[in-house]
């Protein structure tokens, strides 16, 4: 049974009655961020329950050593994990010399929280009995500034129920945090000043090797009394509390307000972090809370504005995407091409390096279309600027002359993963780099991108792939040996169609643009050369490679294999596999897992999806009809895809199934994990199949074409796309399909194929070709 | 270029002249050991440089928790090491106040080290001048003893050669000690009681988690000078040192002995150990050390008199098969059956299990044919003990109903090594644990053991390759997918010939067993039954996937497999690799290893050896020439089965070579890493190579069978065989071979095919076949 704890609500994650089971789940789904910081929905007050405490600053990451049991020549010597920061949020919290603890109070009723998407805060509020009989209502409302993204803003309303009260509060600073994950029990932080004064409290601290200096803020005061200062500063060495004290009248709310926050290294000189803290400060105590608030909510409607998917008729598939959506937003927002997409966001440490293929494969999509195109184009100029690190990557694996191999988990360009079955064999995640490339000129027309850095990336992917090919006298065929596909349930295997196929394309992709580039963008092209030494005869060798690869096939059946052998395995789909063998990452041994058939996300099918263009709709069915029955979607990324190609084959329940499994996978908990933290770039996902899925939504010949389809448990949905700065808003009902273009200019798209021009004026709507 | 310092010697191990450089090598070169314990030659005393501490009691591991990145179901919680335990050999020794350190001495000259193989001892000599011009000759004698199993003696000997001195030694014992390859620091020794009384000292420990309780214990006096005792004990909290000082004229020797040792739980009551070292010390001092030294070059007289191989003509090879001889009787002498061979015996840590399949493959025909049969027994029954966990790790990797799989690495059957690639899928361990008990019983001809015991784990294993093989629609054959081969340079292949054959053989022999069993042994059959619950469908099963079994076969050179897609590797031969490259497990990232053709050990070959009645001479030849010259013997279990195939193929020069390659393994560091210790259990592979590959002894039909051959670089070589309790001596010359026999019965031999009947009062030649 998955969780279903949270109440479906369309603009809203809630939860109501407080269930100590739930708190690090909840910890987990009510995380607030704002691209530049982001936490996890820790309480503000003492809690001596089991907790997962994190706060993250977006980039500060630490070279953890790595901790393998043998080593294999190659491996990083570190593995790049986020780090929780210097606490911000903490007020201790005591009513007539009682410490507020939820753990430990005899009632707790009424209990609810609340993330509001719409207006980008998050909300906590309950009745307590504490152990010395006072009963108090408390409302605490949070969030992260996206206007200053430096800020974050806690109101803390406490109204003594049953009697006076004498209420303490301690807001403070701490720097004596820990990391779940840690290897070694290092010390990550190094406390180098905690300073308090005037009621604001600094603590400076900065991260040891990485050397990220970061100072933590906090002022707080209480707005309900006359916005009454602190009696106390107390500092000691990891830590500085203030004490505010107010006799509060039984029925009486007294508010705390607390601004914190933290200024780094990477946006400021190191030694003005405390002066530029205090300018945050500054600029938040003249405008307050209300203030704030109002300025947030205006940032959020414009986020929502354009990346806004509506759904009709459906609580929780409605809720699922806009979840989806509002995480994403709250993880990157596009501004900064030094960061990008955690699979954890700001949520949890897990998968502790920053990028990983995810955000070329899943994420790109939903940026391109959702936002401004320098977004998508920040995105890919983050791997230029790792090409030469990628670079060394493959020497240190043994390839030479400029081969690239792009890290499978890194922080700052440096591979940071150590599975030789990963780190070294799952390479298919290059090809994703150069399909990305394509992906972002196909869709935003930008082709100056390629030019300008692109080329220079593909060029060192061909150069991979052809040495990482090798001929096989036996087939008469390159063949690559030893890879492991998306499905990660497969190692060392020979001839991963899907990364077979992806590396002719790449290698045909270079050489496409290597004469574009030399034909249209000469100056580019003798820079690129000579940057790059290349020379014709490798070009040729590389379409020698390409020219004969090799793909495993099944004659019988008319599919491709998803390796060499895959039909020696035991072809049980997972349908009838024991339920209680669920899910097989948990259950089974990995050779177990191995040798078995079952699927752990699209490979063969991820190969169909990327390009689709090249097969006829009978050779995906066939491949989708083959593949997914033995797929168990154990990885998040799983379902989305399915989802995408079930809909284009007409099979709208299936794509439905899938869709509610992606859209829902962190609120209904389908891998139980969800503690952990959240799926954030398979949420992106999600977003594709709505758009590509349902929508159908492709780039064809420069032009935008839909096929909609319509989930029956639906009565509409709509979403809007930003294509080529156009900015073209899709509604589909069970009847038809409404097209509404923002802006000035005519635009001609196609729906089920016929042609259609838009102008901004009127909306065009087209029947649904499909009952 | 491989070390070339050691001596050539018949008879001794042999370094002359004092380089920092080699200390940790000849640590492990010089390490001495007496089945129950074992040390490094580490010096007696302190010695400031790079040096590997170690000394070991048999039988005494903890279990230190596992060190993984990524956790995979199944993997054991602990990695069970060989501990280094407290040190009883050290003696502080100062000369006029300074002390003794070859590390900061200003001239080292006539440094020698002797490791005396055939009386058992261990001496270093030295003339030192140390820092204060002081110029002194040492002489430090030591040996453990085999007849006083607890006991080691060491006899240092000083002269001050150019003044007289105030020589001060202080013998102690420290229980500080620590562990080079620990993971976590963790502590592995606690200290109960630090006790020094009447010139003894004792240090009482036991380990923990494992709760092995020991005590080190040591008396020392200067027998030189009237056996005066020590002028002063000292005890801290984990070592005891006592004192003692003579005034020394110039050109006078000063004589220390220190006999110590370990007495531990596994052989007294854990509150008896003080006293049982103390009847240890009183038997040893009224022996003295010359007494002791006579019984210790009796003893080892006796084993030489048995295992001796001697090769006249060619000294080094002569040095390497005594040394290989000398260190397996040293880590085991077959006395006790809760004892195994450890790879590193007790000259190192690394493998920090003690059993590996080595035992089963490598080394029960050395024991079997140098020693009583019970020896081989006392090996077999310690599987035979452990059949209950390896039905548990069969479980945990989710198999059923008595299934067995024997650990890769164990100290107690369970399971402690965690790579998956070797702890899941390099299962043909259990094949190697099945013929053992073939390999016994055609030998000895001790079928009770088969009833016995024997037959219980056959079926374990039966039923493991029953539900391991899976059946293949696409072949109509049974498959065994996802396994690591012998040749551990690749991973997770589908049909590696040899467990695959191994796989079927082990089934076949079961099912004759158990019909032999039924037949014979009526009451051991119902008691099997019982216990097993074995029944009749299950051995249909059992056969149908014997019958059945896929072997990947090349029709075009008419060779066998190693895998499915081996012929699809770029098939470079290894003289045709970069020299530069070599060792490639030093060289090349993992990846680049497991495609490449190139492998570690015999795979495909080492079942050809196994399994050599079943194949004709050309078949044989076919393999060895297709699959050696991919062969770069990074295992030092490789070279050993490949002299013995290239002996058999009248190849005498390539076996010749490859002979000294494994015999001289270590003496020559031939993979660059003697210093961590010795190779063992591959010890018994050299053995191997003389008496089945150049003597070409096998047992067919009950009976001894010889094809003798002879390297053009000997003049002749001799071995003994103890055959069923009839001993006979083999001396092969360039012309003919000599059988003699001792005892007082007739037995029959062949040899080129041709019936020899030999009687005890004379010997029989017969010319050779091969000139």
């Amino acid at each position: 049974m998955n969780q279903d704890y949270i109440i479906p609500n369309e603009w809203s994650i809630i939860e109501v009655g407080f269930d100590k089971e739930n708190v690090k789940s909840s910890e987990s789904l009510f995380s607030i961020g704002n691209g530049a910081m982001g936490q996890r929905a820790n309480f503000e007050e003492q809690y001596s329950g089991p907790t997962f405490q994190g706060s993250y600053v977006a980039g500060v990451y630490y070279p953890d050593k790595t901790r393998v049991g043998w080593w294999k020549n190659g491996y990083p010597e570190y593995f790049a994990k986020v780090l929780n920061a210097p606490n911000w949020i903490g007020i201790d919290v005591s009513v007539n010399g009682e410490a507020l603890d939820l753990n430990t109070c005899s009632a707790v009723e009424e209990f609810k929280r609340e993330l509001n998407m719409k207006e980008g805060w998050y909300r906590r509020s309950f009745i307590a009995t504490m152990p010395n009989s006072v009963k108090v209502s408390v409302k605490a409302t949070r969030f992260l500034s996206l206007d200053l993204d430096e800020l974050g803003v806690i109101k803390f309303e406490l109204t003594p129920l049953n009697e006076n009260a004498d209420v303490v509060f301690k807001p403070y600073l701490d720097s004596g945090i820990t990391n779940e994950d840690s290897n070694w029990d290092d010390k990550f932080w190094n406390t180098t000043s905690v300073v308090s004064e005037g009621g604001q409290a600094f603590i400076e601290a900065h991260t040891m090797k990485t050397h990220f200096d970061t100072c933590t803020f906090m002022e707080a005061s209480i707005i309900s009394h006359n916005n009454k200062g602190p009696e106390q500063e107390n500092c000691t060495e990891l830590r500085v509390e203030h004490q505010y004290r107010q006799e509060v009248k039984k029925g009486e709310t007294v508010i705390l307000q607390k601004l914190g926050g933290y200024t780094v290294s990477r946006n400021h000189k190191s030694d003005q972090l405390i002066q530029a803290a205090k300018e945050v400060l500054a600029k938040a105590s003249v405008l307050g809370f209300d203030k704030l608030l109002e300025m947030q909510v205006s940032s959020w409607s414009k986020i929502w504005d354009m990346s806004d998917i509506t759904i009709e008729g459906d609580v929780k598939a409605q809720q699922g995407i806009r979840f989806n959506i509002f995480h994403l937003n709250q993880t990157y927002l596009g501004t900064d091409s030094r960061l990008n997409i955690g699979p954890k966001g700001f949520t949890g440490e897990k998968y502790g390096g920053s990028t990983y293929w995810d955000t070329e494969a899943y994420c790109i999509p939903f940026y391109m279309a959702t936002k401004d195109h320098k977004v998508a184009r920040n995105l890919l100029q983050y791997r230029y600027n790792h090409l030469e690190k990628a670079i060394e990557n493959a020497q240190k694996l043994g390839f030479s002359g400029g081969a690239a191999l792009y890290p499978m988990v890194t922080m700052n360009g440096e591979e940071c993963h150590n599975e030789w079955e990963i780190t070294f064999e799952e390479i298919h995640r290059n090809g994703a780099i150069a399909f990305a490339i394509y992906n972002y000129y196909r869709y935003t027309g930008d082709y100056g991108y390629i030019p300008e850095m692109g080329l220079e990336v593909l060029i060192g992917i061909a150069r991979f792939w052809n040495q990482r090919a090798s001929y096989s006298n036996a087939k008469k065929k390159y063949v690559i040996l030893g890879v492991t596909g998306p499905n990660e349930y497969e190692n060392n295997v020979n001839n991963n169609w899907y990364t077979n196929y992806l590396a002719r394309w790449c290698i045909q992709f270079t050489l496409e643009q290597l004469a574009k580039v030399k034909d249209g963008y000469r100056a580019d092209y003798d820079r690129i050369v000579g940057i790059t030494k290349l020379n014709e005869s490798e070009s040729e060798a590389w379409l020698e490679v390409a020219d004969n690869m090799y793909f495993p096939y099944d004659e019988e059946r008319k599919i491709f294999l998803q390796q060499d052998g895959f039909l020696d395995k035991e072809l049980i789909t997972v349908e009838d596999l024991d339920k209680s063998q669920r899910p097989i990452n948990q259950k089974w041994s990995w050779d177990r897992i191995l040798r078995s058939p079952y699927i752990k996300q699209a490979d063969t099918l991820q190969g169909l999806y990327l390009f689709e263009d090249r097969f006829d709709l009978k050779e995906i069915q066939r491949h989708f009809d083959f593949y997914e029955p033995f797929t168990v979607h154990e990885s998040s990324l799983s379902p989305c895809v399915h989802s995408i190609l079930a809909a284009k084959l007409d099979r709208v329940n299936k794509a439905y199934e899938l869709y509610l499994r992606t859209s829902r996978l962190d609120l209904d908990d389908y891998n139980k994990e969800v503690e952990e933290g959240l799926h954030i770039t398979s949420m992106a996902g999600t977003w594709m199949s709505i758009v590509e899925g349902f929508g159908g939504m492709r780039v064809i010949e420069d032009k935008l074409c839909f096929t909609p389809r319509i989930p029956k448990e639906w009565e509409a949905y709509s979403f809007k796309v930003n294509f080529r700065n156009r900015i073209l808003k899709v509604r589909v009902t069970k009847e038809e399909t409404n097209f509404e273009l923002e802006g000035n200019q005519e635009m001609s798209i196609r729906c089920y194929g016929k042609r259609l021009v838009l102008s901004p004026t009127k909306s065009v709507s087209e029947s649904n070709a499909f009952a």
